[in-house]
């Protein structure tokens, strides 16, 4: 066990580098005046989930089972949490601290993801409430229902890594913020702030990424660096594949597109990479990053809804596609501890049935709870800050 | 010892990790026009005391013992050392070369902490032969007296990873150096260079910790991922502390403020990492920063020493509190290697004593040496350079 | 071997870390509008040669051998590959697919390196184009012939981590682009965009390089910790030798020199560090920078190549006196692996000789293949953009 200890303590400490990495993909897209309100918004996600996840959210997600849906409070404050001893949600490859930890670190990048959808106008008080409540209503049932001996789990859906949990949640959740708070009012007409620091932030978020995924096998194995390697390959495909569209459809190859598509490919390959070859990686990349392409150009500009810096473009939809395309692709060649083959596989039509299924309940299921938590929230804290509020709180902060 | 190799070899790693990030964390604070001499103080961190150390640091810290004191010259250029035998040091968990790097990349941060006190006014070939000579003199001294079988660790002083060796040490010399070399002649007015640089520094620090405490366990076993966890819980607390006093205070959070509560925190749990329960590290991440923030907004501008950027309020005033606090919160529960309880957890006011009495000696020591070297040398090289010379200075450099 | 695994997983992680880190190394020294086309022209890398590699390179580099000059097509997508299977290019150590990814790495950074050659001024097109061919006919097979079992590893040739395969081929290969592509229309007369950046830039890289060199290894062992020190204080002596030079010549420190001194460092290290002493490595760092210094300060003026970033002057140059020096340093005390000592460890002149040969062979083979490429593809692409393109496409970008 000791050699899957160093392993995911070092991802931890990669998935971790996703957060701040983040702050700069988000930060580097915003007009100079938002920027500093932008790093504020992502990186204090280092600071209340962490608490929050070791008084309440370690236990609700992974003590006991209430109607497959949620933990209790048994190991409030981490208590009757037998730090040394073997993990069973983690299939005793390591130890309930280590487990807990590399736990933690997703339930911080998580709520940071949709940050994206809501730079520049939400009000901080808003923003941390609300994360508060998603955390507690949407976050912690997610994770046990899909990881911690809920009913996604034994429904046997596939997510290798948080799909469902993580991208497909925190993208519905952008998309419900975004309309809820309504566009910005001045639309952002000059140019991002620095795309230095949009490469740094793909950069950051790529070599976390290899934490989130390799790490989700939970033990150094050949699963881990079978997810490594899809991880690489599609997400590779996926820079391409921007690159091309955007030669194709507008002439000219740009650095925010490479990026996009980069974070688009990781996005993807999430719930499949352990379980996919490096074509199934390839064909996840392309068709993911081109979903998204088409979203954020053709029908994003349609529905209006202001989802600021694509964060359900990204996150949501590219999560989605691959979370269904692990019902096409995923093989026993690659990791015999799956039950069935994907339908591309010779697996039939059953896999992927099933992945449709869990994708549509976490859609539903976040979409629904995350407008109840506005609808409450909005009753006792006000949603947007004025536009003058604005000007001096940015004013203040320098 | 394979295991515990990998471990280290990724914790010193992660240790050089934090200078660059320190020089961003400073860089990013100061006038733009001093950026990059700032960023050349710290960074040449990287080059002089890597060299003092394989020379003669690793030396005279760990090879024999001269009045509990200070060691030897035998391993003068690691002469001597068997680098694949077990480091009785490091209790037999790693060998002695992979001991001494990860002791050398503690030897670049600590003097790279204090540069933030004496920024934009230090003549370089003074701050060159003053590390030098506090390497020398007080460093390898405190690293021996602590860590290499001195009377600090015979006394029974618990300092997990550093906190007397590396945050009061460098803080009290930061102090000294801004005692003796004045206030800056223009005060800053303007904002900040770049808060981006600011939180890019913060996050490197923060990732690079896990390797400076947890990586202090030595090994990879259950103490480590506890100090993963407690430098987590106590740096996402001090976050939060130093945001409520800014609303409460100032009425508005601000980046810089997350920033440095941020660093309070992770200086403060240094020394107790390894020793207490997530109570504790909440407990010490509040009371630190709350020091550091009463001490940085109160007690600073009364004394009138221009610790620019807060090297001593930071880690001086938060590695004291972290160093004392440790005597309240250590127990054999977490860490069964230590002696006796402290006096929150049932063990007396003994441990206490301890604590206190190391924290004093580490200040008086660093105290009386830094201002003898600093004395001594301004006989034969000026302290400060002239503001004529500043600005050519900078001219030239770009 | 699982130790491995987990060895080699983070030094992947860090090698690929170092890619991003220098199109910040790049792109804090050009001028402010060509930041972005830089950035571009080196993040691709992460892209295009990943797929190359998993379709083809590998299987060129490592498949087979023919006239001991490339492989064979037998594991064109990988097929074929047994990924558990322990893998016989890196002695048993570490298996397949953990060394493909490994291989991976290096495959992508090789072509980021020379792109510091034609920064502002190559067409995009001609860029990638280039690369395809390049990673064919260049990169794959200087693969085989040091690691997969070609002549120039059976011919007895030290190069530890990578001096003949990445540095040399590099700095050649930007060499050739730049003569080829003329110098740049107009002289960088302004300050480079931001120092910043660079000194980011070569904070990754110093800590990916760690990956490079100690990975090299292939296994946690003596070697890879001796590579570890090595590279630290060849790097270190490496920064103090450009200052001092940097002061001597030109009355003034830089930090911009601090920094390419470090990577002059790095890069002669490369071939070195699992072979020699701390004394080697002071010496390599010392007489490498200072032949860099003197390449980019006094030679490269004359000769009038526009090698705009030094791609030639630092990894070229470096590269070619590290390998050398490796056949006057390396010792068996160090490495019992090795055949023979260099000279200046009692070895006698033959290991010398085989340095210098096998340099030379990479050289010209470089040289040769470099400049058939440009030719043959000048005729189907355009190479240089024009000056009014230049302008638009930068425009476009933002």
């Amino acid at each position: 066990m000791d050699i899957n200890l160093v392993f995911i303590f070092i991802c931890s400490i990669l998935v971790f580098f996703m957060t701040p990495g983040l702050s700069f993909f988000y930060g580097g897209m915003v007009p100079k005046k938002q920027v500093n309100n932008t790093l504020m918004s992502v990186f204090i996600m280092c600071s209340i989930p962490v608490l929050l996840w070791v008084i309440m959210g370690y236990s609700l997600s992974f003590s006991g089972n209430n109607w497959n849906f949620i933990g209790d409070l048994h190991n409030f404050m981490l208590h009757n949490v037998k730090f040394d001893a073997a993990s069973t949600f983690a299939s005793g490859k390591i130890n309930n601290i280590t487990y807990l930890i590399f736990q933690m670190m997703f339930a911080i990048i998580t709520p940071a993801l949709f940050v994206g959808a809501i730079v520049g106008r939400m009000d901080f008080k808003f923003l941390i409430s609300f994360v508060i409540l998603w955390s507690i209503f949407i976050y912690y049932p997610m994770v046990h229902m899909v990881w911690g001996g809920g009913f996604l789990q034994s429904f046997g859906a596939l997510d290798f890594a948080g799909g469902l949990v993580v991208h497909i949640n925190a993208g519905i959740t952008a998309l419900v913020l975004a309309w809820f708070l309504g566009p910005r009012l001045i639309k952002q007409t000059g140019s991002p702030a620095n795309l230095s620091w949009v490469v740094l932030g793909t950069s950051m978020l790529w070599v976390g990424w290899y934490g989130f995924n390799a790490g989700s096998a939970l033990g150094m194995n050949g699963i881990a660096m079978q997810a490594m390697l899809t991880t690489t390959v599609a997400t590779a495909t996926a820079m391409l594949v921007w690159i091309c569209l955007d030669v194709f459809m507008k002439r000219n190859a740009s650095l925010i597109g490479i990026c996009t598509g980069a974070v688009c490919g990781l996005v993807a390959i999430t719930p499949a990479c352990g379980y996919v070859t490096i074509s199934g990686a390839m064909a996840i990349g392309l068709v993911a990053t081109a979903t998204s392409y088409f979203f954020i150009n053709e029908i994003k500009p349609i529905i209006k809804v202001d989802d600021t810096l694509d964060a359900f473009g990204c996150h949501g939809i590219s999560g989605i596609v691959g979370s269904i395309m692990t019902g096409l692709f995923a093989t026993k060649t690659v990791n015999p501890d799956i039950a069935e083959n994907g339908l591309f596989e010779g697996g039939g039509w059953h896999l992927l049935g099933i992945q449709v299924g869990a994708t549509l309940i976490t859609i539903a299921f976040t979409l629904v709870v995350a407008t109840i938590i506005v609808k409450v929230l909005k009753l006792v804290i006000r949603m947007r800050i004025s536009k003058e509020e604005e000007r001096l709180r940015e004013a203040l902060e320098d």
